[in-house]
């Protein structure tokens, strides 16, 4: 049974609870983070600390947890090599329900837990990822971590139903990401082009250090939309996350992207961040 | 003490708890109804039942709890005469965290409790509500009842640090609604305005009965929206929800509707909707 920690304690998985009157549970007042683990290390955080300090702001959470210490632990106690940590703060529970924050503020709800997992032998990125494209309709408000997830909820269950693996988002035309990844493409020109995370998507930590590594290989980056003629025009497609580091995207919508195989960019940037996790 | 109901058991406010892989404090997947509750009584539950279970649809919840006698038995055993009966049904809460709901199905997480409060008598509806506008900028699934909540939170304590007692929300120059109401103006030719409900508004219980009483009146109801301009020139304003029933608006960004004071149709229709909940 796995160890989870909750507002300071180490408990067994099934015991960690929180009040109904969580506003994480009330009204998705939460933020989160995501870290690969890799030879038994959380990965990039400081990237994952200045997100969680952004996404606290604009959801209005105040927390000091100091969090390495508590993710090294859960790491030991789990004896976790390879997968993840997920951690979440709530805006915690008062006494009763009101969409006003209390006035005499209550602790914020904090827990974090492991899961193991492949990171880096993961088949998906031998064969490649099959998406369905669906229309984007989620908050305004997606450079912050949030719970606000159940529209990404929806559209990976549209994209089971449809055989798919995944599915990426599109507003008026242009990709904006996957529902829990960056998206990105290498366009017919060969040039890496992915949204800007200035607005509209997360500013993702794996793309933040995967960008540098194309930069790195010689090809050029244009940090702006594409639309969905220019993906399907693409050489090679591919998405970014700490769940699935890099991960190629060979059909979109039942059609072949280049040659309906996995890109040989996108496995070299594959590589070279794994590399990378390994070596920091 | 409270007692509140979750998942079959009456319990202690403070003892009901729910996992922390709860799909409704990790993504949201909740929806929730709020019903009034007036001399001891419950109001329009089976409008209450059928939209809950739309919105179960959508956000793709199982669940067949039978409500009615939970909510009297909360509203006994509380001895409740006034307030709401509040209640939530999420994604339940499976072993691990994953977008994409189980293959084997959990059961649905299930809550209820009351609060007291007054329903009847409530000083804003002599004084009337000042309230600012704030952009549109939730979810596009705005008509089922989920708990992606959080941009009403910031909405609604954007609206308490600018000194007013709500927020309504504007897209591309028109009224959407209230963050936690239905938004309805007398226009300026003494015409019921009020936004439809077959898109990206809540399609409230409260306005489902407050129309046809304005009928009744005599007045012309156009359901469609208004802008901005339309409501600064209004004869009256006001909301309708659970919790408010009817309440004027007299103030918007700091500039009177009409005389400044609570409006004679809305204080009508007020009276009118208490005497119906009253008698039901």
């Amino acid at each position: 049974m796995r160890t989870v920690w909750l507002n300071g304690e180490f408990l067994p998985e099934t015991e960690a609870k929180v009040p109904i009157f969580d506003r994480g549970l009330l009204f998705a007042q939460g933020v989160y983070e995501v870290t690969p683990v890799i030879d038994g290390h959380f990965c990039n955080w400081p990237h994952h600390s200045a997100r969680l300090t952004r996404s606290m702001a604009l959801a209005r959470i105040t927390d000091d947890t100091d969090w390495p210490p508590i993710l090294d632990e859960l790491i030991r106690r789990n004896g976790l090599t390879e997968g993840r940590i997920y951690l979440q703060v709530t805006g915690g529970a008062p006494a009763d329900r009101d969409f006003l924050s209390p006035v005499e503020p209550v602790p914020a709800t904090r827990f974090a837990f492991t899961q193991a997992a492949a990171v880096v032998d993961q088949p998906k990125a031998q064969e490649g990822m099959r998406i369905v494209l669906h229309p984007e309709g989620r908050w305004a408000l997606r450079s912050a971590k949030t719970t606000q997830l159940l529209y990404a909820v929806l559209a990976k269950e549209a994209a089971r139903e449809a055989g798919a693996d995944d599915a990426w988002l599109v507003d008026d035309g242009m990709v904006t990401e996957g529902t829990s990844a960056n998206a990105h493409i290498i366009d017919s020109r060969g040039v890496l082009v992915s949204h800007p995370v200035d607005h509209g998507v997360l500013p993702g930590i794996s793309r933040l250090s995967v960008l540098p590594l194309a930069r790195d290989m010689g090809l050029t980056v244009e940090e702006r939309a594409f639309s969905v003629g220019e993906l399907f025009a693409a050489r090679e497609a591919f998405i970014t996350s700490a769940t699935t580091v890099v991960m190629p995207v060979v059909e979109v919508d039942g059609r072949a992207i280049g040659d309906g195989r996995p890109g040989p960019l996108t496995g070299e940037l594959r590589q070279r961040y794994i590399g990378r996790l390994r070596a920091s």
